[in-house]
């Protein structure tokens, strides 16, 4: 038993379950449409406070939460905030991270690799003068991110370093950072 | 003496330090080089960890945070995951808004605007056919997002609303969503 148990959850994801929702995608497009959502609001200076709960998939509103996620983000003093959480220049390499190790892990959880240690740092460069208004050589944002990835598993290095490039392939962050996205910003005053 | 204070702290930030970081910054452009960091780890399926405390700022490392912050992020059921924090595409969303609150705040204050609400709502729209891998029409990630504030102070509509554009063209993670970033992914395996 423990035999079908280990081929069927591999590296924490129900791989029966993952081809079916393939399948079911697959067969019903309609189905992909998912809409994800947060709610923000400012608390004092930098401080302001997300909220994260309902959002639209496959073909309905999601109720699977009880209790919604709660964010707080801020400035550090040298930004003049009072560092009421991560400044949201940490939170988008966080966010990077965050969706390239889960897009790995399903990756070689379908391709019955196993893992056993995936670790990562990003960097992201900023010249400050962009977002403080003092230059308009510099962009506002980073010049550049950095992710290197520790990754140790049943496979050979090479094979290793694949997966991650179909992780980067199939990564719905890493699309929206490097291409960006279009935004539109409605204003109630 | 509750004039001057209130002149100088202006919803919740404190002016004159803003000024002297901007007149700093211009005299010594060296300052401005920022980097900021996060590392994560992989915990189970897609549940991942980020723990983000050092960066460099103002030409040294920054040594003001004690204790690091740590996010959790994860996928919903529907998604495979066991809900253990928000997932990656909720993060994105709440990062932009947690950019462009506190770049709105900081122009008022810098404009002796005095705001009693901001508050915002941003959606995603995704067709995850292409995180999937199902589909090579659709992209990854979303095909657009919009963000809606409602704004409320001490000054005329307009003027508010011509205050969130100053703030759209300052923030840092308006730039990188909508203009995308390079980024270079390493790994050792």
């Amino acid at each position: 038993m423990s035999t079908i148990s280990e081929e069927r959850i591999r590296n924490g994801v129900d791989t029966a379950t993952l081809f079916a929702t393939l399948d079911a995608v697959k067969a019903q497009p309609e189905l992909g449409t998912f809409q994800f959502r947060a709610t923000n609001q400012w608390i004092d200076g930098a401080h302001n406070r997300t909220t994260i709960k309902d959002f639209y998939a496959a073909g309905g509103e999601d109720s699977s939460r009880a209790e919604p996620f709660e964010l707080d983000a801020g400035a550090p003093a040298i930004l003049i905030g009072t560092d009421t959480g991560p400044n949201p220049a940490e939170y988008l390499p966080h966010t990077l991270a965050a969706c390239l190790t889960p897009s790995l892990v399903y990756v070689t959880a379908a391709r019955k690799v196993n893992l056993t240690r995936v670790e990562s740092r990003v960097e992201g460069d900023m010249d400050v003068r962009g977002a403080l208004g003092l230059s308009g050589d510099v962009r506002n944002g980073f010049e550049q991110i950095r992710i290197s990835f520790v990754v140790e598993g049943d496979a050979p290095p090479e094979k290793l370093r694949e997966l991650v490039e179909r992780a980067k392939a199939r990564s719905a962050v890493y699309d929206m950072v490097t291409n960006g996205v279009p935004v539109h910003v409605g204003v109630e005053a």
